[in-house]
């Protein structure tokens, strides 16, 4: 099932429209590039719905939001909306400011989106529809362990039913989740905090592989959280003495490129709650 | 030739002012450097005119056009024009958009581009003042191969005489035509496509060349396009089987940094049609 | 003491607010995280206050300024110093526009910055509140060299009296200076300057120190100066004979992130003057 989504990435190879931020957005077109599908990015109110009327998915991030594109998140994401596109919402920071808590709770309200997916703290203030996150990480009290999965697992199934989504939240533990059914991912290395881009990456690689995978959207957003999970194990194991993150982002992007199915088959670590 | 053109850009080490995309932007700065020329980012309506005076050579990218830049194109633009500057454009994605077709055409007919630079979709596109592209990678039915090789150099000449400008196609071939005479070459590697800002480095580099051989606009264009192609080449025979598309990018930055112009000459293939 | 200041920004893991270039602004983000900080990058005027509050540090850099921010960088600079946070500016070709010179001009006269890091020649232009500058790079005849150097040790001294601030200049040889005591430091590489960013780089990087170590910002400013000197050592012994400025990038990075306190005070050289 993974292999299939993986593959049917390569095959299809979906051009994904990103409205994103100017910090990561190398990292995401790449990243893009190396799964197989190819990327577009384009912000500006007069073209983002003929943009993304040409694609097959939309992510929208809101990390270095600013209000020239605001509107423009909104107008794509109508567009998507009418072609049924696939659709993803990445609200960074929310919380951090009112202006993301705000723009983030009404592109939800107005956007009917595939999966959102964020941090678990960025998760929480967003089912909240208010709430404080420090900046773009994770709060450390948030944590999702073994101890509190239970709880998550249950939030995650009842958030998804509220917000008519997939919520798929990235950290040490990983859960997607729609309103039956919950998979918890076991992938990932702690190193992979400490670049930046890891979840920014993460929302347009997951854009590819709804938009390559659109007959079975969770499998897929599992599909996409174990492949950068597998990658990022991947990328460790690979590092020598003196590389750092900056090589470990290079070779994070290497190994989503040289992935195979069989091998995220054989690496996945995931259960079904 | 091609080796003076190399050696002119280490000796002058020409400042180019890009006003370009915030994807590949920093892929731009590192190209520009690692052939001995110097940028700089500047896209304010009020201080282009000044950043460009003090340059000696301008790259306009429309890659993430947004309503607030178009000015500032035009205005570079006609101030390079003044101080008879070198000056590039890459109608990136022309055709994806209304947006980006009209500002390209408005461009060509406001300002004399000394090269635009783009892949065959777009090129086309521009040639017709209208049409639509796949995004921002060319069409796989426009590719030029031996087979329409001869037809496609005839139409780079003629559109050369209409635009008055040299027209430089990227490809699996590559074309470089003025009115009278065409280029074709052949360097380069297919990997080059499964990296972002292949195109965009290869538009910024060139307006370096450019700007270190005024007297000699075509040669310098051909020589650009055989060191990049040699440089991916070069990228590429370097890659280990862990490497991907991340990698990559980086072995094809290291190896303009290292070019010597004997390189170039050794590993340059191209011919005049 | 030099070991201390790297060993409390691990420590406190300062969080950084960024309102920087999008040119650089992947790379300021990964070497924050590589040091142990945290990068937020924020700038629109309806959350730059908010999103400060929520920081330890701010960094300002004009480097791809725009009309859009600049009032951002005013409020969220008028915010930090209220809350008495650590704040640099990074004046980025201050004087090669006139909207750069007014706008660093206006700053400095609006926000009490700890720290002014820039070349030499941003900062006489700075000094002088006028005068021109080749871009964005130090021009060759204002370099500071072992003959200029007293001259040039007391001017950064009478500059950080007239400005309040500790000046911070970098080059081959750096000065960083408050109003009584001056430091030259000799550690680094000529590559750097080969790399776009390492200023913007060494900008934030000092944020971050300055924030972890507020009971003494003249040495948290020497010992950033320092250790990214020493990282630029360490990656370019690294290099091997295909390695360029891109593979020098990320080995600058990969230094920062293994770099111990004991490392840092055995490689570092510099002196009090």
């Amino acid at each position: 099932m993974l292999k299939k989504c993986l593959e049917n990435v390569r095959k299809n190879s979906p051009l994904i429209h990103n409205i994103t931020n100017y910090v990561t957005v190398n990292d995401c077109a790449n990243i893009l590039l190396a799964c197989g599908a190819s990327p577009i990015m384009a912000d500006d109110i007069n073209e983002v719905e003929e943009i993304t009327s040409i694609c097959n998915g939309l992510n929208i991030n809101i990390g270095t939001l600013n209000s020239r594109t605001i509107n423009s998140m909104h107008k794509a994401g109508w567009m998507a909306n009418r072609l049924s596109h696939a659709v993803l919402l990445d609200p960074v920071g929310v919380g951090a400011s009112e202006l993301r808590t705000r723009t983030a709770v009404e592109l939800v309200k107005n956007i009917k989106f595939d999966v959102i997916r964020g941090n678990i703290s960025e998760i929480k203030t967003l089912a909240n529809g208010s709430g404080s996150t420090r900046g773009v990480d994770a709060d450390i009290r948030d944590s999702i362990t073994e101890e509190n999965l239970t709880e998550y697992v249950k939030f995650a199934k009842q958030l998804s039913k509220n917000m008519d989504a997939i919520i798929a939240i990235s950290g040490v533990i990983d859960i997607v989740a729609d309103s039956k059914d919950a998979y918890v991912i076991y992938n990932g290395h702690k190193i992979m905090s400490k670049i930046t881009g890891s979840g920014c990456m993460l929302s347009a690689f997951t854009t590819a592989y709804l938009a390559a995978n659109k007959d079975n959207k969770l499998m897929a957003t599992v599909a996409a959280f174990c492949a950068m999970g597998v990658a990022g194990e991947i990328a460790q194991k690979r590092m020598s003495e003196l590389d750092g993150n900056a090589s470990f982002r290079n070779y994070l992007i290497d190994a989503i490129y040289n992935m195979t199915g069989e091998q995220l088959e054989a690496m996945a670590k995931y259960e079904k709650r």
